[in-house]
């Protein structure tokens, strides 16, 4: 299977701002394993501080932005969040459990892949091999 | 983990033309199901086509080329195959005991990143987790 990554409809991604995806590689198109996903952030738009017990594997296309990343504390997420800028060439492993935000800090989208482990949980109904 | 791209050591891949990888996101630096390598492929350069029992999941970054992938048949691999023309923004499943070379038809390097389930036997051992 390939594909061009605009010819994959975009869709909102609920509870955060201004961020959409593009599933490109799901059970549905054939992936066992792995999801790889296209998200796209907006200037000023962010994901929100979240966690799950799943990683992401993340590489940066396009634009500018930050990503908060840590572990979390029973004091309070922020607290034990680290800030990395990020930009086009950058990747990140961010590991289960770990707690998460993308901004878009720049003047245009911030552009990047995700990749998931899949999980019964994190892959949408009309992405699943049915 | 956030690092850049290029701060990765880059390495000739061997049994293939002009094909260089960065292993991005390994068990070494924290992976636990899958890693993310980054494959760049100079001008006239190619990998072998080949197969293997486990699964590819590429994007395209920059360049011009062709992907063949097929499955294999008994008459011959070449038979198989399909020829897709991949650049920026091109992505692709290729899934296990699928035959599959890259080719670099442009006249700029082709770069693209391709994930692999983590198994035994296609981690080099010094991106293993010991």
């Amino acid at each position: 299977m390939v594909n061009y990554y605009r010819d994959i409809k975009e869709k909102p991604v609920e509870g955060a701002y201004g961020t959409h995806i593009r599933w490109l590689i799901t059970p549905r198109t054939g992936a066992k394993n792995f999801a790889m996903r296209y998200f796209r952030i907006e200037p000023n738009g962010a994901s929100p501080l979240h966690s799950h017990p799943y990683e992401h594997e993340v590489f940066v296309l396009k634009g500018k932005g930050e990503l908060l990343v840590g572990k979390e504390t029973a004091l309070s997420k922020e607290s034990a969040v680290r800030k990395e800028n990020i930009s086009e060439g950058y990747f990140g492993l961010i590991e289960e459990n770990e707690v998460h935000q993308f901004k878009n800090t720049g003047e245009k989208d911030l552009e990047f892949l995700c990749i998931i482990p899949i999980k019964e949980e994190n892959i949408p109904e009309e992405e699943k091999n049915v």
